[in-house]
């Protein structure tokens, strides 16, 4: 192809020097011309969260030779709007990656999670997005058996583009021995809190969230099982949080007032 | 009917002592027992986010007369997993209803708020629930004309239940002169950011975030076109974000690694 070379919008929420980053910013310089905006802290868990009653800091930094570069202050899906607002000023790129998580984002994580968030964010800016994680919550996970799947599945997104509306969720097992892709739905499931009580040197509570992840969903079909059997679960996700599905019975209630 | 009261989870985003959540807590007191866990500080636009890396406060609050409530230092996310594991200790409320949220929360306003979170978060923990958010924004907004739908629509998900995976987003136009009820579907829409940039005593810049919502989508079946011609819409939401229907083209890419 003669096209010229895509740019591609790198956003993460473990933060700008955490290494999925790295990884993921190395494979992009391969295909496209990488622009990078991130958090300047972690931001997990940060979900769909935009920043309204603090100003926001942006930050050119140069931490990777030849790549242009900035952090934010704010949360994912900040970096996303100033990204788009700010640095490409109404200019779309072409394609907005976001990630490598480090750790999982299968299931109801989606909602959670700031590295998906982002994701979503971009894809409501009308760019095809997607998430890339990773099954390794460590600092240093190694990623090397995600790097020809980043490759991959963005030149898939550049070439075919997505449906309006539309993204991808893609998460890796941490086994290198990858099994192949697998397209899925979101499993169900819900998280079991555990919160661990504690008293301060002044004598008051306070608590630390704990929580684990329980599959309410024996599908064969699902990012979970997929996962679970060594494949890397892509689950195509949707901001469309209707639930078509329930008008028919709302119709028929008949409310009284 | 003769069955004992109704258990009542009552939560919010824009704090504990704000004019909305008074107002539900008044209603709800009418048709059942109420429980009331909600943030001590405002915590509008904070989507899904959960609190992982700090920990978090839980405090008894007597605000109103004869009403159980707790003021929490986490989001709107963290209200319900704490009411959940640490006030009813896996017995669950009979519905959860959150709100009045000063503002609206329809279209894609469902991913920024953080009202429509916490309901969201309920029913992932199986618990019937229902955001409720009114067209203003104003501290002083006036919520009458929401009284009556408030009990009568949680009664009716009292009565009825809500479809595994389902819950309500309700909101309120700020004109009293209600035409009805309509079912919806959310609107396409995004926002457009504007970043008003400043300097800083210290030479530095900073931005204030503002966004106009645009609506993209002329159907008379979503929630904007029902708000915008006088009635209360209700969406029926689902936080499974699989876009199903995508599947099949993804399956058709082949991908090659």
């Amino acid at each position: 192809m003669t096209k010229k070379k895509p740019t591609i919008l790198v956003v993460n929420d473990d933060g700008i020097t955490a290494p999925g980053i790295k990884v993921l910013i190395e494979e992009m310089q391969k295909i496209g011309h990488v622009v990078v905006v991130a958090p300047d802290s972690p931001q997990s868990g940060m979900g769909h969260a935009i920043t309204i009653g603090r100003p926001l800091r942006l930050d050119r930094i140069d931490l990777y030779e030849g790549v242009e570069m900035y952090k934010c202050s704010g949360t994912p899906v900040d970096c996303v709007k100033l990204a788009v607002n700010k640095i490409f000023k109404g200019r779309k790129p072409d394609v907005c990656v976001s990630g490598i998580n480090h750790g999982l984002n299968h299931s109801i994580n989606v909602l959670y999670s700031g590295t998906m968030s982002a994701a979503v964010e971009g894809a409501i800016e009308g760019i095809p997005s997607i998430g890339f994680s990773l099954d390794n919550f460590a600092y240093n996970a190694d990623f090397s058996h995600c790097r020809p799947y980043l490759i991959s599945i963005t030149q898939q997104v550049l070439v075919n583009g997505l449906p309006k509306g539309s993204l991808l969720n893609v998460n890796f097992p941490n086994d290198a021995d990858i099994k192949g892709i697998k397209i899925c739905r979101q499993a169900g499931g819900h998280y079991v809190e555990e919160f661990d009580e504690r008293i301060d040197p002044h004598n008051r509570d306070y608590y630390w969230m704990t929580g684990k992840f329980e599959l309410e969903d024996r599908g064969e079909d699902t990012d979970s099982f997929a996962l679970s059997n060594g494949y890397v679960a892509i689950v195509p996700t949707q901001f469309d949080m209707t639930a078509h599905h329930v008008i028919p019975e709302l119709n028929s209630w008949g409310f009284d007032v």
